[in-house]
């Protein structure tokens, strides 16, 4: 581990080649290659117990399918505390935990070593989650295995450790970064089918042009998210904005 | 397409292979290899209309980065519906979109043709929407591109597809199917470092394991996501294992 890692990851999982597609593609990768993250996936079955490499045995009390052991976590995290001598954050997605956000995100971006326990979705041994430091759910809907909500958490996580995104795309622009989604975009051509992009943007005003853009992005969250836009606290600035909005609204259709 | 085919899904995406990790493992691939579902990658740069085959260019305005470009889609819908003379219900992944859960799976699961367009998550231009008859977020977290957040739509929305999900492992048991948590699960050894499996599941009374993952369920569900519990509508027998839920707490703390 080169002294420039500011965060190293570890996944336990029975599918370990899944997570070539985290690691070989953008972000990810480029932050991999420049030092700034580590990330080890590991074969649960190299931390059985028995000769047969068993990860999971049907449950107690029947009619519950199979159940994921719970010694291959336990030999696995004795392991690595004697090995790295420090004790990582253990997260294991489960619908059972808090619901991951940007929020939950940049606090686990903190974290100097993280680790991922990917489990059946349902299904894993309830005492895994003694050594288990958090579970976190990243939405209300059943999935299979614990792989594709890890690879979600650290996507997003690692947008907050410094680096790893391009000041061009800064985190600063993104959706709900300041409560709000974020404003419209567009491309070459300027006219498509008949669509045109809004003129002000093609007037290279930049002081109009970001004013047009945070109109834009309240309306789109008024419209689109009520929900966020009535959490946010509103600035002078925002309630201007708000009067204008209101204004030509009221015009256009007067 | 075999007559067997429920759903047909085609994804467009700069990163075909990416999706190899959901068409070659655990349920997807048994459900295409069973014909139950076909899944169509198609690479957006197949859509392209220059000789470069550029799917970005920089976002009108400025300040904005790349922003992908309207005609690709555009050109994939009409060679799409030209070709199949059906009109696909087109799913783009975007933190606008309403937040994905287990009724908006099920309902695009009943649906004959789904398209997911994969952008970047953050700049593609916004005529796109023009095609999109729905935008879909997955939560409110920032992710890079839409190859995840379509990976896990999917995950989800396949298992209500009938068939995919084998009976011992029935989407009835899922967390958040009774709008309650799942029971917890315990599997070999029956004690593991002290901690032991309830004994009550060892014991093979089949109508005393019910009773005790129904209240094991509530009780989860209670402290551990209050606000599910708040939303569920109690039947009597919800209602009976309360009662005895909180007596026997009371009883402990007595």
């Amino acid at each position: 581990m080169s002294q420039n890692n500011k965060i190293e990851i570890t996944i336990l999982s029975i599918f370990p080649e899944m997570f070539n597609i985290i690691t070989n593609y953008g972000i990810i990768k480029k932050a991999i290659e420049s030092g700034i993250v580590k990330i080890n996936v590991l074969n649960l079955r190299d931390f059985t117990v028995d000769k047969h490499k068993v990860t999971d045995r049907p449950g107690y009390g029947g009619n519950n399918g199979m159940v994921m052991l719970v010694e291959p976590f336990f030999r696995f995290y004795d392991e690595y505390i004697k090995k790295n001598n420090f004790k990582p954050y253990v997260v294991l997605p489960s619908p059972e935990g808090r619901t991951y956000n940007n929020q939950i995100a940049f606090d686990l971006s903190k974290k100097e070593k993280l680790v991922f326990f990917c489990g059946r979705y349902e299904g894993i041994d309830e005492r895994i989650k003694a050594i288990v430091d958090e579970e976190i759910s990243i939405g209300d809907y059943v999935l299979t295995g614990g792989e594709l909500p890890t690879m979600v958490m650290i996507e997003v996580l690692l947008r907050f450790v410094p680096g790893v995104v391009g000041s061009k795309e800064s985190v600063e622009n993104d959706s709900f970064y300041n409560g709000l989604l974020d404003f419209s975009h567009y491309t070459k051509p300027a006219e498509f089918r008949g669509m045109k992009v809004p003129e002000i943007l093609l007037s290279g005003d930049h002081k109009k042009i970001e004013q047009f853009r945070k109109k834009d992005s309240i309306l789109k969250t008024i419209l689109k998210r009520p929900d966020l836009f009535i959490n946010k606290e509103l600035s002078l600035e925002d309630k201007k904005l708000l009067v204008e909005i209101i204004q030509e609204l009221s015009q256009r259709n007067a």
